[in-house]
């Protein structure tokens, strides 16, 4: 097993000097030969798909993660337009930026440069592999990549694609290289080997996120979860307050934007507390409500509520839910809403509802996370909406890149200097 | 113990959620309120200097950590106009850029914002105790300070002084802390509470570094070496080349950024190397050149070169020998100049002179250094050559922040989102 490692580990090394050097076309040429070579290969690799949902089936996998593992006409085509977009994206690599004349007669900026070799490791999706080789390809670093072992055969006949499409193009086929074992003791050699591996971008649940960072002896880009918040400010309007909590909440549960928990200004709440919760229950898919014991109050006389809510414990303040359940709470002023986010929440993305500017001017700057927004949903904070394209992964951390991480989630700057001979005095 | 750094931990988590507030009034306050308790505290702190040098005496210690552990009175200026220097840096915290509007009608930007947390392990250099509490401070962040043993009495009292004049701003005491025990297994603690520390910033030997890096649950901002090179293309004018390359290597031995190996294109050897062979052997200090075998056969006939020569190891292309040593090779272009450079160089400072336009690029682009120059002395890479103001640690880490790391390597950014009510469709 280690010897297998550290010969990808190498090959990947020796790729990325390559990548490195590699011109835009030459990228995108490659990006455009993996698209034919996908639509060529599309047999094999549905055939492959059809394999893998057979095992897992045996297995007795759930049907959630069945549909994950699936790959449809439509996921494929998806792909497809996935690899289209990738080229369209403007190549962040070399990109100078700040350039400035410094007293001693030097010029210094900061150029974009890959960061290397990625090592990606996700859960059953196989689109994941061809999203996951292509940011890595536009962005000149090699990647390998470790699937869930439920896609195996699928990630398998992918990645054949890719490499196929990456040698038609001239460059390295070890640019993208897919660990082609499910031994477990794979994924411990690879993010322990910074000899070759510059960072590690884990997808999946967060045991499996927070045990790689725990052992990781190389830099890991990391999410945990997506504990978000709503803050109605007294000064916001209702209407649209509403029509934001609403989308914020249920225009889909399962991403980790979502909002969970609704705060509420104590000024307001007997007045809004009644408008929201009915406009909450009022939608196809009901929302279940729990609430403090001062919003149960302000609700108990409304009949038609009853049935969908309960009293929150301390727990709910720090529950990811991804269903149709939101938390409610009245707090006393917008002090104790941004001390409850940043305590409770997961700094991922949190709002304000308000039309007070120095609040939210205050709640911008204090509330500690990665996205900070005002009026607007928190479902807003993905890449496609940040016009990023797309997400390679996504990071709750502080370092480095913080969520959404994009093309350029996947560099780094380097100082460059333009001298004349100068020397230092 | 744990005890004791789980306290230290909580009170810098609560100091940084104030600093994050602090205006940058506030801190400007803070940090001339810390100059006038310096010079106010001068004999104090002078005294426990003397205290720490009277037992590294006692204790055997050499000459050249004692020198770096005393406290003279030109230091101590130095100390304190570096106060007023980060009194005059420009407040990174809350600076928003690349605002833009996205299709749906938010708009969008990013807001600078503090690490939070930083806990830095450093040699024995009582100043460092003020730069980093100062930069610290300035980009709105919490630091625990934990500095050599041998300093002990110093860094108290230094410590002393800050906290007063935190308090004397109104801001919490606890924004700056240094670790009171020399029980080593405190920095076991603090590299590994990550509830409550942020960032790990250590500085000193590179086994010390190693084992932090190794043995943290937290993301490091490291320096393990310099290993820099000047490589003298065809093309490039020999004057320029003989003055770069001497104030490289000679201007200061000890600084990471001196230039430790010269490479020379076979096409001008014969002319060039016993022209900057002489040149560097001709200075106050006389160099000793460990050169390739091609070098020596070209270097035969120079007598007053011969004591100054002896024929290079494969060890020498990887050593930082921080003294007046310089390895010299000749290589046959370009390719080999940065193939070398990739392979044994530390990735912090690499120069090329030339004259040849395409080969600049081509070098600036190819060379995964934190730092790549043309026709410049590798001797300006850093902070205050670079416009950062003061350096709080230095990084030839690819993520986050490259070296040098001045006010910016302390903070992060957020998205920040000005919405008019937008939901997501």
């Amino acid at each position: 097993m280690t010897d297998y490692m550290q010969n990808l580990g190498k090959n990947a090394r020796q790729a990325s000097a390559l990548l490195a050097r590699a011109t835009t076309e030459q990228k995108n040429n490659a990006l455009l030969a993996i698209f034919e070579q996908l639509k060529t290969q599309k047999n094999q690799i549905m055939s492959a798909n059809q394999q893998d949902l057979q095992n897992g089936r045996e297995k007795g996998l759930d049907t959630a993660l069945l549909d994950r593992l699936e790959l449809t006409d439509s996921r494929f085509d998806t792909m497809l337009q996935g690899l289209k977009d990738v080229v369209a994206l403007p190549d962040p690599i070399g990109e100078i930026t700040d350039m400035t004349y410094r007293p001693s007669g030097i010029q210094l900026g900061k150029m974009r440069v890959p960061l290397g070799v990625v090592g990606m490791i996700y859960e059953s999706r196989p689109n994941v592999t061809i999203e996951a080789s292509s940011l890595a390809l536009k962005s000149s670093n090699a990647i390998i990549l470790r699937g869930g072992s439920e896609a195996f055969f699928s990630n398998q006949a992918l990645a054949k694609c890719v490499q196929d499409g990456l040698e038609q193009a001239g460059l390295p086929k070890s640019a993208v290289q897919v660990i082609e074992t499910t031994d477990r003791s794979a994924v411990g050699e690879l993010i322990t080997m910074s000899e070759f591996v510059d960072v590690i971008i884990p997808r999946g649940g967060k045991g499996l996120i927070e045990r790689i960072s725990n052992e990781a002896k190389i830099p890991v880009i990391k999410h945990l979860d997506g504990n978000c918040h709503t803050y109605i400010e007294q000064s916001a309007n209702f209407d649209m307050a509403i029509t934001v909590c609403v989308n914020a909440k249920t225009q889909r549960y399962a991403p980790c934007n979502t909002t969970e928990t609704l705060l509420i200004d104590n000024a307001i709440a007997n007045d809004f507390l009644p408008k929201i919760a009915h406009a909450l229950v009022n939608q196809d898919n009901a929302m279940q409500l729990r609430v403090c014991e001062q919003s149960l109050s302000i609700l108990q006389n409304e009949e038609k509520l009853q049935s969908h809510i309960s009293k929150a414990t301390e727990e709910d303040w720090d529950t990811e839910y991804l269903a149709p359940i939101l938390a409610v709470k009245i707090v006393a002023d917008m002090n104790e809403a941004i001390a409850h986010i940043n305590r409770h929440g997961s700094h991922h993305t949190d709002a304000i509802l308000t039309n007070d500017y120095a609040k939210s001017l205050q709640f911008l700057r204090e509330v500690d996370s990665s996205s900070v927004m005002i009026n607007a949903s928190t479902r807003f904070a993905d890449g496609f909406e940040y016009g990023l394209g797309a997400e390679i992964g996504i990071s709750t951390d502080k370092i480095h890149a913080r969520r959404p991480v994009g093309l350029h989630g996947l560099t780094s700057q380097k100082w460059v200097v333009f001298g004349h001979g100068e020397i230092r005095q």
